[in-house]
């Protein structure tokens, strides 16, 4: 009987590959090589999965976003107003060790789309999601009382947004091994901003 | 007699070519043989300046935080508290296109400096001036009364320095031709959470 291969698997197996080479050497030093190395696939045997360096990226950062937003459907779960922008913005903060590697991830993404209108796209339409859900939080907060500055919710939420990606810069360019950089305190501070 | 070259000049006029290419092409496109020829020099003239891509890329970068410290001493000048405040971030925002330039080849400098500590210190090191600048500006308008919140200066002088970068990131991945982001409000509205 054939072995079954199951492909979604092994793409995601090459994901991790991919994060992991670039958290260690850079975006530049991720060759398709290493990277099948360090998947434990022979040089050649990813071609059928991506192409190129290229489309394997793109799907590397897609799945960073989207285990982001799964992470942050979990922990929002039952949550409304304050209490879920909160747990949004602590899931999208770099506070661990696992999303300040993410952030070492995304920055690459980021340089790649200065230049790449595709991955530009792909972060525009990510952000417009967030800041959907952060001005959804806003509005519920506001009519529970615990928003009452008057300075207008797209406002706030731009300003919130910015914030967590300037975040992902602080953290990924830190010396090795400091995990804390007072975000969780600096995202308190914010909100009790929003109460007056 | 021997033609006289202005070394710095020289240097500076090779810079300008750097920006160009690395906005137009990208990181990896700005290749040495491209700056040279869009600098207007021989190709292998610029080894005596920079022996290296890197070294231009440092230098480069070094330039344009100087350039923007330039104009925030300029633009800050003889003011204090809030008014200097809301200069300094406005003159760090990217409000036009020089500016929206600059964020595109900022992108490329934090990209390298995640997997290399020299240019992540040159980051940290002008993180740290830039947020001691917020902090002062932030006590001379406390004790103007301008500024009233309980929060602690230095969480707030976090918030706005990463409200700051992350616009950066914003500018750089815009659709090209955009150069309003609502970044002047965003922090019109958040000098104005710190009133209260």
């Amino acid at each position: 009987m054939p072995k079954i291969v199951d492909h979604d698997e092994r793409r995601l197996e090459l994901v991790d590959a991919t994060w992991r080479i670039i958290a260690r050497n850079g975006l530049e030093g991720a060759t398709m090589r290493e990277i099948a190395m360090e998947a434990g696939f022979a040089n050649g045997a990813l071609k059928p999965y991506f192409p190129t360096k290229d489309t394997l990226l793109e799907f590397a950062f897609g799945h960073v976003f989207n285990r982001t937003n799964q992470r942050i459907a979990e922990v929002t779960r039952g949550k409304s107003g304050m209490d879920a922008l909160r747990a949004f913005c602590l899931e999208v903060l770099p506070l661990d060790e696992e999303r300040i590697n993410e952030a070492r991830i995304v920055i690459p993404f980021w340089q790649k789309a200065v230049n790449d209108p595709q991955k530009a796209d792909i972060h525009r339409q990510s952000m417009e999601e967030w800041l959907a859900a952060i001005r959804g939080h806003l509005t519920e907060a506001r009519d529970a009382g615990e928003v009452r500055t008057a300075v207008d919710d797209s406002l706030l939420a731009g300003q919130l947004l910015n914030m967590m990606l300037g975040a992902q810069i602080e953290a990924a360019l830190a010396l090795a091994g400091q995990t804390d950089f007072g975000h969780a305190e600096q995202l308190e501070g914010y909100l009790a901003l929003l109460r007056n």
